[in-house]
């Protein structure tokens, strides 16, 4: 018998139908011999609809308040989900975010996990419950209602799962697995078996959309192997997992790309000490994430950085870049480009095989396509090039790794 | 400076409009110079709503698992009130059940509460905040999520006056006060300015519908003085409080009228101890309320009880005494009796005053109105009267108590 935890998203609860379906699914993993919690966010709208009512009252809704709102769009799933189990017979029970026993920490609404105490979950599992799990939501020490922020569901079926000891936790998700790229846009690309986490980390942190980094990144540190699956049937998903000998022996696992970026330079900097931390903290107090940074000396002997942003970011960077500019020197100029994509191929293969880079830059260079800034990790080589032409470079790119093909 | 707890009920927070208008009674109530503990329904219909999914998985749903979808309503409203008083520049906490420190005892879905732990609303207050604390839910010692069945959130209002030591408690309403009758049938009712427990009591429990008993009793419990009032002007309303000396001297106090209700003539009972506890019981096992009880001894010897009840009630009652009293004895026979109501005058003056009945009768009967049963308590007298003739009667009663003057 093994305990498995799956998470249901909004869409998997968004109507009194799909929460049926939710229940037979539990109850089946049960009819097989296993025990279940299910973690499951808010009715898909619910959200939404609850942040439109709050913004009636001021665009800038205290956050601690917010959480108190959004919180009830999962305690309301809960407690249907149960219903819907107790309608096919199943012992069930809602469990709150108290209720599980998860503390946190952080601002409102952006809250991270600190520790699980999982005594209610164990006792409750034991009496022969299946449990459903409000995802999304802990309390802070305090005793405050405490959201999780973006992709918190994931992020409590991680820690539940890691909490009870669970064999493992399903993501159940309107994909079918992690493929080597998105088959919207590759058509022949192919659903992995299994991904290492920290491939999963670079991926996610990649543009692709399946799991946010820091739900891998939980279940990394705590061990906890999960899968990727969807809830529409009952294919085999993608395991992630610790990588191992046996993992398919390739260079390259997958291919990602992330559109919409734009490109900063600043040129015309004094090679001094504390001017690129002067330039990244003032982006970083306007809350500007930067992705890649590139620095050199140029010509002239003056320092050359620059980095990507999401381009809906660039009116705020430039504003946030001129008064730091005019203090560090009147030589430096800011140049910007928007219009431009990421593409990432990502695998652990890299660290031992040589050429990676050659074969990625070859296969562009001969789709004609040209290559703005390259990044690189242990497990990563990114490269920037037009947005127009990212789809061409992912299947040139994918076709030149072979990744439609089952490794031997 | 005195500290004041408001509730606010489901109409009076049913539109984002109307939530701006409690806030700013709130903000009102607090610029004259008092504290202010807001408690608050769910918004009108969502209540409806999610007892309405709930009954998609089947007609009886888990008691456990309607609480915590139950309280997601008013745990909504406290956080988008406390959102219109930031708007306004007040500051202001939301306080969920558990957060008031509210431990509830009783079955799921009608819990009773037990006791208050007012040490965060305290602190709140004394930070200088408002308050805005959900109505009809606490906690079970377990830690499960209770709601408090009907006429909750009043019953938590009066129970956090009590415990954070309110100068009052107002429960702001509908209408405007309590009256001498429901103005609706007695145009030239009046309102009152004050009114006793013990008369707030009977007429409550009399089918008046201003608040439910066990709110009023709570009050008299613990001394919480309470001000029933409009919601949608700062018209004073009624002071219930503990009788006192200079309370008017009046004989009756108010009159109120029950209808639907349906009598059933129990005949041919042996004249023996326990006989009465076994129809009782039976009918209390069938979840039935009975309300007036008259019992005597026919010309024959045996005994003859009858009890009134809402009509709905009646096929259950004539199904649960049947097995009883085929036991009791091949004698007995059921009578039935629907399309009746019940008036009721209610006054501490009818203590220390004689002729009450006298008038009361005398009224009836010039105005061609027949009595069926007639009960009796200190401060009560109540008739059954058929259900066509119940606003005559009780225009005919209010004007003989001449209840449209003040008195002297």
């Amino acid at each position: 018998m093994a305990l498995i935890v799956q998470k249901y998203g909004g869409t998997s609860v968004g109507t009194i139908d799909r929460i049926r379906n939710v229940a037979a699914r539990v109850k089946r993993t049960r009819d097989e011999g296993n025990q279940v919690a299910a973690v499951v966010s808010a009715m898909s709208g619910i959200t939404d609809k609850l942040i439109g009512m709050a913004k009636e009252f001021g665009e800038n809704p205290s956050e601690r308040e917010m959480d108190v709102l959004l919180a009830t769009g999962e305690q309301q799933s809960i407690a249907l989900v149960s219903l819907a189990l107790h309608e096919l017979g199943v012992p069930a029970l809602s469990v709150t975010g108290r209720q599980a026993g998860i503390t946190t920490t952080g601002s409102h609404t952006r809250g991270r996990i600190d520790a699980i105490d999982p005594q209610f979950m164990k006792r409750s599992l034991e009496a022969g419950n299946a449990l459903v799990v409000a995802g999304f939501q802990g309390i802070t020490p305090d005793g405050l209602i405490h959201t999780l922020g973006r992709g918190g569901s994931d992020l409590t079926a991680i820690a539940v799962a890691a909490a009870v000891g669970a064999d493992v936790c399903q993501i159940l998700t309107d994909v079918d697995g992690v493929y080597t790229c998105d088959p919207r846009i590759v058509p022949n690309a192919r659903k992995l078996p299994e991904i290492s986490y920290d491939e999963m980390l670079e991926l996610a942190s990649s543009g692709a959309k399946v799991m946010q980094s820091r739900s891998v990144e939980f279940a990394k540190k705590y061990g906890v192997v999960f899968e990727v699956r969807s809830s529409l049937n009952d294919n085999p998903g993608t395991m992630v997992l610790e990588e191992h000998p046996d993992m398919e022996n390739v260079v390259i696992r997958g291919v990602s790309i992330e559109r919409s970026q734009a490109r900063v330079t600043i040129t015309g900097i004094p090679d001094e000490p504390g001017m690129s931390a002067k330039i990244l903290c003032a982006l970083g107090d306007a809350e500007i994430n930067i992705d890649m940074i590139i620095s050199n000396i140029a010509s002239d002997g003056m320092a050359r950085h620059s980095f990507t942003m999401h381009s809906n970011d660039l009116g705020k960077a430039q504003a946030a870049l001129k008064p730091v500019l005019a203090e560090i020197s009147g030589e430096s100029k800011i140049e910007t480009e928007a219009g431009i994509a990421k593409l990432s191929c990502v695998g652990i293969g890299m660290r031992s095989h040589s050429g990676v880079a050659a074969t990625m830059f070859k296969a562009l260079g001969e789709a004609g396509i040209n290559i703005g800034m390259i990044s690189t990790s242990e497990i990563k080589i990114a490269v920037t090039v037009d947005e127009t032409r990212i789809e061409d470079a992912a299947r040139a790119v994918h076709d030149a790794f072979e990744l439609d093909k089952a490794p031997a």
